[in-house]
């Protein structure tokens, strides 16, 4: 079974993937094809789009699923004159906020808000400047400004994970790998200890571990699982003794363990 | 006026949080604050959370605008017993979509799509491997590999943008800044020669890049207005006479640099 899906925004298009690509995984039978178009601001691009979703089903005989997220009404409009299937994100729930809120949205007005964005996005790029100028262990005498600071063995997942936290959330990350001497001494950096409460260890498990290591340093020392093996055991020690939060990446996207890291310490969103 | 939201999830939150978030700022007149409550997985928590969204009711005589992504049906029924306004962003649409289908979605019939995941998220992290391993000019010799190289000068957004085409795309992104040296002799690096079909120029008003700069090193020439409008001149000057495909980065967010260079370049997205 086999169905062409499009993707459809006046805007990014990256809200309509993640929802659509979500939904159509629930249905696991079918292989979809996708095709997104973004930016679709004007009438005849909205035109174009429809041709372009009329000649698939005419090629097919069976409807495009369409998922959308289209701010203007008008847009919206023109797109549900296609043969696809809409679904529209944003629009379907536009009417019900405007009743329960009492209130036209704004684009009916004719306002923007971009500085909203502005602050946001400032916040965005100083977090990612921050998180790029302590990853790895960099400037470990300089984590005052931190908002956190990941911990764990080599790739464990925290460079991946500071990123995103520092690019969707505005979150200052640094990271800091711990060595093996630190593992053997069994103490935290003296540099690390005046920032102990920032601290959050990522945990993965040894074979995981051995299998990312071994891609980059094929048949080595450093990738063989009883190192690997040693090293996770000596770090959950660690986490443990010193009372560090900690969790277990292996299983979990970077959105998964970003998101854990926020509900567990608390910390707050710089970005809205 | 002043109203409270919930963003609520039985995963990260994260596309409950963005799309609510573009639809309440439809809203301008209205002050929102804002909760996230992720990981809803067992009727005990979704119980809780309902607790929680009726206590803000009682306390407010308002319902609570609830913002959900909710693939069980049971934690989805639980929540909307509450006394706040439910907004489903994925459970709306699952009945029409198996409608249309004429399947059942998986949910209901217990499977997942774990290796689909695995894939995208392995092209994820090689992608932002990759991209700080090429980042700022580092191994100008080395982008065989390369899908896209941006180019610009100094403080243009190439870095912010590099790392989101590859975290949320799994585009193999170098980025590399053309210098005065490369802006003065009118040429393109000889290591870049080869690569000149994967180049995507960012450009920047000289205003905005003035600023950026001088919360970097304040009071430079480094940040002059007269060196930035040189530097601005020139590239977009190089851009020209070399062809390279280029976007004004000033007023947009890293998500529509990012979603306009793909929709210019043609490259496809690894991520699903």
């Amino acid at each position: 079974m086999h169905r062409e899906i499009f993707f459809i925004s006046d805007s990014t298009g990256i809200t309509a993937e993640t929802l659509g690509h979500s939904l159509i995984t629930q249905f696991e039978k079918i292989e979809f094809e996708t095709t997104t178009i973004p930016y679709i601001d004007t009438k005849e691009k909205a035109q174009q789009a429809v041709q372009q979703i009329n000649k698939v089903y005419q090629q097919n005989q069976q409807k495009p699923l369409i998922f959308a997220t289209l701010v203007n009404p008008k847009i919206h409009e023109i797109i549900a004159t296609s043969q696809g299937m809409l679904i529209d994100f944003f629009r379907t729930f536009i009417d019900p906020l405007e009743s329960e809120l009492g209130l036209k949205s704004s684009f009916t007005i004719g306002k923007s808000h971009s500085m909203v964005d502005f602050e946001a996005y400032k916040n965005r790029i100083d977090a990612v400047n921050y998180t790029l100028a302590h990853d790895d262990g960099i400037r470990i005498n300089n984590y005052g400004q931190a908002d956190l600071v990941l911990v764990g063995v080599s790739r464990s997942g925290k460079t991946p994970t500071s990123l995103y936290l520092a690019l969707q959330f505005g979150i200052l990350t640094a990271n800091y790998p711990f060595t093996e001497d630190d593992l053997q001494t069994q103490n935290l950096p003296a540099a690390i200890q005046p920032h102990k409460d920032k601290l959050f260890g990522l945990h993965i498990d040894a074979k995981r571990l051995q299998a990312i290591r071994n891609e980059r340093l094929p048949q080595s020392q450093y990738a063989s699982l009883r190192q690997c093996q040693r090293e996770v055991n000596e770090i959950v020690a660690l986490y443990q003794r010193e009372n560090i939060p900690y969790l277990n990446s292996t299983h979990h996207s970077i959105e998964e363990i970003s998101t854990k890291i926020l509900a567990i310490t608390g910390l707050e969103r710089k970005t809205f």
